[in-house]
């Protein structure tokens, strides 16, 4: 494992667990762009990208990373959890920049039942945080 | 990368591309599990896996492999596609035993509409495949 990629998994797994959406955002490149669960269009930017995560791992309890693949500066993190009842499993796919932040990312989870319920907690709340961005 | 995952890699690769469901039970586990993307039940057993394996392949056009992960036995592999008009992208984890076949495969796959019209169009085939089982 080249010693970026293990930096950055000590700073990731530490940001997510203490679902702190400024350690997250520390580690993500300005130009990010993250393919979300729902959705096909990806979600640009740092400030954005940022604020989703922030609110998946706030929004998703028992969060627990398991097998985890390193190939260069290409990542695959397994992961299982709860949105509400619903048990899911998820993959994060991660894209690390020559300085070692996120310059892209892609969030998959199964089942279906989870991930509807995980959009339906987690839109409001991104449409409130645009909301209050543009005041 | 080790031998066992270079040759199943070929070989699961040539079974998916050619839609092979014969090629794709060859290399299952009696005991396989599969996760499939719209239930959280998992799916047991060679001849059930391989059928709805079969008809995915089907299913989804332009299938196509981008970035592989290989971790010892355990294997991530990204894919794109579509099924019908959306597109789609997904990993497949794998875990392969001893004798190199698979004894654990979970798929997830985003975005949300890609998802349900998998659903919609596997579903009616596995129903097919369970009442002539039956016969």
């Amino acid at each position: 494992m080249p010693i970026d990629a293990e930096d950055f998994l000590v700073s990731w797994n530490r940001a997510v667990h203490a679902r702190n959406t400024e350690g997250l955002a520390a580690l993500l490149a300005d130009e990010v762009s993250m393919g979300a669960p729902p959705y096909w269009n990806r979600i640009e930017g740092k400030a954005v990208v940022a604020q989703l995560l922030g609110i998946i791992v706030e929004t998703i309890t028992d969060f627990t990373y398991r097998r985890q693949w390193v190939n260069g500066a290409e990542l695959a993190l397994e992961f299982e959890g709860h949105v509400g009842d619903c048990a899911l499993q998820g993959i994060d796919l991660i894209t690390l920049g020559e300085d070692g932040l996120i310059t892209r990312l892609d969030v998959m989870i199964r089942p279906e039942n989870a991930l509807v319920l995980l959009r339906e907690r987690v839109g409001p709340r991104m449409v409130e945080f645009f909301e209050t961005a543009g005041d």
